[in-house]
């Protein structure tokens, strides 16, 4: 298994693609023979091949043969190793601005009074 | 503003970099001046405004500088757009789930009960 930080590259790199996500968005539906999977693409064969052996390297998808016909699987794994790195980034994200909200209302004091009247009461 | 498609390519594209992830995951604590930025990474200057400009250009991070200072801060939406395509990814996955669920369970019939366990209780 690849390490982590190698993986997130291989992922997100393989996602960076249009046609890419386009195979992902309809082998997540169900698994598909490489030729209904080329079938509405506008290019090669070989060029198919190639994206989708990106696809495989990186862990999002996996093929098998039986017979003449390799048939394409999602993995649904590798798409949850990136939604897991941005996932946490929204995480620290709402952190940082539940944060800020307690500073603020600490600013503003219990009685919800603005800095500028501070010293008023006490 | 550059379309969904070119979008999505240009922020998987900016996040398969691990000093770009690094970036967006201290940015997201808090704004960094570029020095701050260029710190603890072991690379020249010119290298790390070269990764900043791709960060800059698929809307994951705006600068401004004021002075002789130019700060980073996180643009929480360019990362939302990556986090929407995934989670519809997920979304999709789980209703095929729930449709193999429902299928197995029709075959199974109303009573929920295995074929190999039908008779033993009735």
């Amino acid at each position: 298994m690849p390490n982590y930080e190698g993986s997130l590259d291989a992922v997100f790199q393989a996602l960076a693609d249009p046609t890419r996500r386009d195979m992902v968005e309809r082998l997540i539906r169900g698994p598909l023979s490489v030729s209904k999977l080329a079938q509405p693409l506008e290019m090669s064969l070989p060029a198919v091949m190639q994206h989708l052996q990106v696809l495989e390297a990186c862990g999002l998808v996996r093929s098998e043969k039986v017979g003449r016909v390799r048939t394409c699987h999602i993995e649904p794994a590798g798409l949850r190793t990136a939604e897991g790195w941005i996932g946490r980034q929204r995480t620290e994200w709402e952190h940082r601005l539940d944060r800020l909200g307690e500073h603020l209302s600490q600013e503003r004091g219990p009685s919800g009074q603005g800095s500028a009247e501070q010293g008023s009461t006490s």
